[in-house]
């Protein structure tokens, strides 16, 4: 279990409509709290994820202007791209360049400012990650593709839609005790289902909302990371796969084979087994696309995942605790951003700094990321950095 | 002098104005001739390099798409941004990932179709690689930005455009020899100062043109590289460096800083000198660009690279040929390509096999690829495979 890198800072801005502040505002706040925590370290490289800042803010190039804006002068910045899963894809070329193992410090920063334009705009762009050939001139949504897997997964399994959004349900709960939530309150099962319909059957309460929001992260190699901070977190594996984008052209349409690829390769390289992790931050556009997460990644069979979420197993304290903080839809869902918010909850929980949502002991947690439909799976399993070495 | 990365294999297409074919389709083809040319290796990773498929195709998401176009499965897939310097930014994650030194190949491929919108989306686009705030709603282009350089430097040293746009006929020359290249012909002096005025003192032929075109490299960790392939290139080192984006804040209107500084670190880590090197592939979005990336390099003091051009020492067969296989007015620009493009073209001519344009004995090639006006920078130093071991 040696680490790959070690997180030696964190930070995030609450998730929210910030119409008072630009996307480099956000990323600025994001990234300074992540180094001031860090002790300031000097920063060789930065890694930007964002997923739309041309479409969204009239603005590209993202990585040298928050370079510029952070007086990292010369500085080597990336910018790394893959819709909503950009941010887990930077932190993951940010690995690759922590793990080659010099003195300087490493910074990620995942970013997206989606308020600036209006909700069908937001929709139309997203649909850019899908296949334009087959999709997106169909006019369908995201959330549109998602119902159309709601409605398969409940007709095949004969689940029922009231439980399938307890994934929802269970984000809101955890989302309450987060101070950086976008929406932190609980929902009931019944407010779910009164809420409008966006694509039948999925309701908006079941939906990823739109917003703003930015997350960083200073990585360190592991060798000197203990010394560097306090609290080291160790990143054991990062790994990405990939499916066809297309949905019509998958074998396995409820399977997510690119996110059980990605996971299968993370807890190889990490030696751990699915059964040790402590907890797991799913990436639930839809609450779909979390209960088919809990099944690819083997914490239960196909048509399963519902079962785990009725009987509870994904709430803090129980088996497999999901979402801690809150996932895509309590905790929010700024596209490039969320997977750097997820390993930013992780380190939390890690360090023992969750507060009401502390899972007991957590030693091990596993991330995961996708892009759309998981056309782009990346998954990262975290330690504490005593568990690693 | 340890390589960092050895390419195995390169291809491309002919960049123009592919009307009828895709995106996809010219990049599958630059992959599949590099990785025939590496004869078909197991690929663990593809990076793309693209600077606006989202704007200029409605397709984002290209390094899922090509992965699946390209069948290969699962594969990890991550696509890199920088305006038009994306290209090369995705060869230095490669590097990196290449680096690491497992067994399996990193293909690289750099793509733009720009001829899906009309020119003046072009333009638009382009300028959302500088700062919006700044720049953008200020109504200037980026040829209107090199054009202010342009008569800045004129003012200064005293300079005559004449002497200037020697780049761009120099690039022709050489253009005229690649069959790859969107402009295969031969210009005059006279022909740049009698084509249409773009933005005061830059002419039509003096500029980059619109084109179309992917290329594309596979990599492979040192370790292994002479038993891959006949004619492996060594990469010895592969830098980027960041500048301010706003024109109007740089303390140095000319001198092209974050090119500097990420040739002088790559030099450093290639352990050679500048005088040592056999021949450059720069970034000439304009002339002007190229001229300061001259001084910028150290190859020329300030205001003397127009000397250079002006004594024929960037010719094929004098002292630091340029360009040699037609650069960005020659060639062609294709954003997100071209810095594959120079990568692959560099791999020509270390191999011995850059025909007509063969710059003799080259042992040693330096390529520099910039974002607009220089906000990044990327360079690689490239070496035959006997001179790097």
């Amino acid at each position: 279990m040696r680490a790959l890198a070690a997180i030696l800072g964190v930070g995030c801005t609450k998730v929210g409509e910030h119409w008072e502040r630009s996307l480099l505002d956000l990323a600025v706040e994001a990234c300074l709290k992540a180094l001031e925590e860090a002790g300031n370290p000097r920063v060789r490289a930065l890694y930007v994820g964002n997923a739309a800042s041309e479409l969204l803010n009239e603005q590209g190039n993202l990585s040298a202007l928050l370079a510029d804006a952070l007086a990292l002068e010369g500085v080597k910045a990336v910018e790394v791209r893959a819709g909503d899963a950009s941010g887990s894809l930077a932190l993951h070329q940010a690995c690759l360049d922590a793990s080659l193992g010099r003195d300087e410090a490493v910074l990620v920063c995942g970013v997206e400012k989606m308020t600036d334009v209006m909700a069908p705009e937001v929709a139309r762009v997203q649909m850019l990650f899908e296949d334009a050939r087959s999709t997106f001139h169909s006019g369908i949504t995201v959330p549109g593709l998602c119902a159309l897997l709601t409605s398969l997964y409940m007709d095949l399994y004969g689940a029922d839609y009231e439980d399938i959004v307890l994934m929802a349900v269970n984000d809101h709960k955890n989302a309450t005790n987060n101070p950086y939530a976008q929406y932190p309150f609980p929902i009931t099962v019944e407010a779910v289902l009164n809420s409008p319909l966006v694509a039948d059957p999925v309701r908006l309460f079941d939906t990823a909302g739109i917003g703003d929001g930015a997350a960083a992260l200073v990585l360190g190699a592991p060798e000197g990371a203990k010394e560097a901070s306090d609290a080291p977190v160790a990143v054991l594996a990062s790994e990405v796969a990939t499916d066809k984008v297309n949905l019509c052209e998958r074998e396995e349409l409820l399977g997510l084979r690119s996110l059980g690829l990605a996971a299968r390769r993370a807890l190889d390289r990490a030696g751990v087994g699915i059964e040790e992790l402590d907890f797991f931050e799913l990436h639930n556009t839809t609450s779909i696309l979390g209960v088919l997460s809990l099944e690819a990644l083997g914490l239960a069979e196909p048509g399963g995942g519902v079962e785990l979420l009725r009987e509870g197993e994904v709430a803090i304290g129980a088996r497999c605790p999901v979402n801690t903080m809150g996932g895509l839809k309590g905790r929010g869902h700024p596209w490039g951003a969320t997977g750097v918010y997820q390993a930013v909850e992780a380190a939390w929980q890690l360090r023992g700094e969750a507060g009401k949502n502390q899972v007991e002991g957590a030693e091990l947690g596993l991330i995961s990321n996708m892009c759309g439909l998981g056309s782009v799976s990346c998954v990262h399993v975290l330690a504490r950095w005593e568990v690693a070495r």
